[in-house]
């Protein structure tokens, strides 16, 4: 930020009285321009049949990390809540109408300033297709999910636990928990 | 917003190729101005002693609900995460030591564009103390809190929530679950 969006005058970087961090303020209007994380919302479309559990991944066809996949997820916008941004995202990029269910993981990327999101979710027909910012979607079991090609450590994170929480209930039954982990910027390995 | 931030041209309110909806755009020099909901983040500290769960509430001294009782929160700032937002805030605002738990309610107030999420805690100690934005800070029981003055229906929703749960597990057993609602704006009475 360089300069006030409201008066066009340069900002400058300085804490504010009553305040304990540096903000970008503009010294001929008084506006501070506070500068806060984003929330990215997504969900996790299961589809059961055959006995198998399924979940809908989309190819990204935009940077960054074009060409690896996600599941469907996007920035919140104003005027939505958090479950109208994860049902918007999944049509938008997956073409997938869902049932919402509850938030299953929030996850914090404070190196990128964002709070990553996802809710659980079922996959109401097999009529989705690939949105303008996808190559391509498509359905993966557990044992087809490719874990070396996902986007995001969030994505990662998720859909292992997602799975875990799965097999379990499966297994000895029981409930999906909310799951919030904190991913920091991996350490840089000097060599 | 009225000017670029990166160039200081006057902005267009326009929908940008690939885009659905409008935003701020700089023709100049082609910045797109994102705008996106914003992430307040508390804590519901509580303290048990004879018998007796009581809630740390702060009387706000700043506007908006100047004089108004509320839970310790705030807008979450870049470089955090929820967790730490939440003990900050508890920290600035009540001058009080917590251990923080799992999130106990996330409320979406679209009409603000804001997301509010309250953590459980445990007050640490009894030395709290008013920060610059609260004119006083006190223990409540369930009987004592003072509902017609609580400055935001997500803290009104948020407490109702926790001492229903606490309630319910000193009588029956079990734990807190995760609580989310959507709060929209009121519909205006005409008379």
């Amino acid at each position: 930020m360089k300069f006030c969006s409201e008066c066009a005058q340069p900002v400058s970087l300085l804490i504010p009285p009553d305040d304990n961090r540096p903000r970008f303020v503009c010294e001929h209007c008084g506006t501070i321009h506070y500068q806060n994380p984003k929330m990215v919302i997504g969900s996790i479309p299961l589809w059961d049949a055959d006995g198998e559990s399924r979940v809908l991944l989309c190819r990204r066809a935009i940077e960054p990390r074009y060409g690896y996949w996600t599941l469907p997820a996007g920035f919140m916008e104003n005027d939505e809540t958090t479950d109208e941004a994860a049902m918007r995202e999944t049509m938008e990029e997956a073409g997938a109408r869902v049932e919402l269910h509850e938030l299953f993981s929030l996850l914090n990327v404070p190196h990128v300033h964002q709070v990553h999101m996802f809710y659980r979710a079922t996959l109401l027909d097999l009529d989705y297709s690939a949105g303008v910012e996808s190559l391509e979607v498509r359905l993966f079991s557990e044992s087809e999910i490719p874990w070396n090609e996902i986007a995001f450590p969030t994505v990662s994170h998720t859909l292992k636990q997602f799975f875990a929480d799965l097999n379990r209930i499966k297994s000895e039954g029981g409930c999906y928990r909310l799951h919030t982990r904190d991913l920091r910027k991996p350490m840089r390995q000097d060599t």
